[in-house]
């Protein structure tokens, strides 16, 4: 695959440039190109500006408002709404999370209902940022159907990840990002964009047959949750977080309602925690840590896109040709 | 296996009587009791009677305080601890959870730190409870260092349970409850003790490998995380969230100071949140699960305990022999 050396200024410059030529005002365009470089810089290519081609497909169709105002409100003591007013979800997270994490020191524990937006990023930047003021923080929400029930053939719950962050002295916040399938709906869309085959577990063709060709998962098929009846569980729990909990739709009514493909108008769900608070103390997490890495073979979550971190900056990132083409004709 | 049909009083008479000769005040024996009756009422019986042995040792060992006096103090205006006083669970939830019940409410979120607890059973019912009241909730705990890490062979992670509960009107919430291993330790315990095999993902021997031997993964060797390295990454939350957030053990920890084996003093973290203070209705979760259910090989999470609790107060349930005996001779 022929790519092409970009710095991390000049991926968010072209995501904001293209973000505002198609219909986003500064503050929509900047908050989402500022998430694509996050994903890009830590090595997510598969968050990062392969996704604007589907941003700028989003505004043409009007699903998403580019001009998008959220606005924020208070529900209860502990809990807090951002109406993300049909925009893309980094601009209303930067409304909520520096609000979220100011209730969660006062009160403990506080929750953050985004309603209305459109997640088409990573989730692991919000927890991040949470955990980065000293916060516990778990972030989900829901897609429109693309994976299977245990048991099941139809799709009927979303990709729906789930992020976990904890916060370290010192150092980057030890945060995870997972989707409830087996295999990430953007990896699968990478897989297929590059004629990769994917693993058994990944999906099921139009027959319920597992496969690992990932144009027939994507089309007609379903992907799998991970783990079987237990990551259906937390599919399923991520679904009714990000969803009824808020007065928002499910994934299956996501993809009922949808004019067009892809991600859809939809809730996401902020839990923050403040150790402190809760009689803990985050630092004592170090020695579990320690023990982990002294095992051979054993990783923290998230320890490779820490190491792009340190990279990236420097070196730049390679973005495909074919992409900066498809980019260019947009 | 030979059995005897008990009914469901006699269960709990049997096991509130075996507690009170080892140790427990009237209080702790009908607490603990309870929670074994409703158990067994749901066809969980690696979390029933098949635990009275263990918990007569714990009190024996005098790792458990048979006279635990429970303390509840506010620790924010979100944030509630019960202090366990070294004693069962049960006992300290039975002060824990009212009191979250009317703070979640109150504010929206709340959360429930328990520490010096000895959780050596189920987590739904407490889970099931706070849904009862038309709360969600999630509620987890760690344990003794049993699981290893992705790509470890080490065991340390505890089988790390997570439940977690939504409310549904006029009928028993929906409940999931879950261990991050492959396989509940009590699945693990029973299968040893009946001298059946386990699947080869449930865990690895002393020396690293796959197996289905029952009693090499529990001796020298370890369990293994559903789902690879996702169930790994929600074991580390749960021990986190059980552990260090609450100024309590992680799983490691436990175990290095265990003077016995088996279940030791920790941590239980149980949040709740009010759908109707988060803009959210939990009756919209209904369409999904019509959803699930109407296709052919899909169950709810719980289903088949709700199905036992409909039948298990009028046909008893079938106590194994060899257990009573075991239990008589105590």
């Amino acid at each position: 695959m022929e790519t092409v050396l970009k710095t991390l200024d000049e991926v968010e410059e072209l995501a904001a440039g293209v973000l505002s030529a198609h219909g986003c005002d500064a503050e929509n365009a900047a908050s989402v190109a500022a998430t694509m470089r996050a994903a890009e810089r830590d090595g997510s290519a598969s968050h990062g500006l392969f996704r604007l081609p589907g941003h700028v497909a989003l505004l043409k169709a009007k699903v998403v408002n580019g001009h998008a105002k959220p606005t924020l409100e208070p529900l209860a003591p502990s809990a807090l709404r951002v109406r993300g007013d049909d925009g893309f979800a980094p601009r209303a997270l930067a409304v909520g999370v520096p609000a979220l994490t100011e209730m969660a020191r006062a009160q403990g524990v506080a929750a953050l209902a985004l309603t209305r937006v459109v997640h088409y990023a990573a989730l692991w930047p919000e927890a991040e940022a949470l955990a980065e003021q000293g916060l516990v923080a778990i972030a989900c929400t829901s897609s429109p159907p693309y994976v299977a029930a245990a048991g099941g053939r139809r799709p009927v719950f979303g990709t729906n990840p789930m992020a976990f962050a904890w916060p370290r002295p010192g150092r980057a916040p030890m945060v995870w990002d997972q989707a409830s399938a087996a295999m990430a709906r953007g990896e699968v869309m990478l897989h297929a964009r590059e004629g990769h085959a994917v693993p058994e577990t990944a999906g099921i063709d139009a027959d319920g047959r597992p496969t690992t060709d990932p144009n027939a998962i994507l089309k007609g098929g379903a992907q799998l949750p991970f783990g079987g009846y237990k990551g259906a569980a937390i599919a399923l729990m991520v679904d009714l977080l990000a969803g009824p909990l808020l007065g928002e739709v499910t994934s299956l009514e996501a993809g009922a309602s949808a004019s067009v493909g892809g991600p859809q108008l939809g809730g996401q769900f902020v839990l923050a925690i403040d150790p402190a608070k809760m009689g803990g103390d985050a630092t004592r997490a170090e020695a579990l840590f320690s023990a982990l890495l002294a095992e051979e073979g054993v990783r923290l979550p998230g320890d490779r896109r820490l190491a792009n971190r340190g990279r990236t900056p420097v070196e730049g990132v390679a973005v495909p040709v074919s992409l900066l083409r498809e980019i260019d004709a947009l």
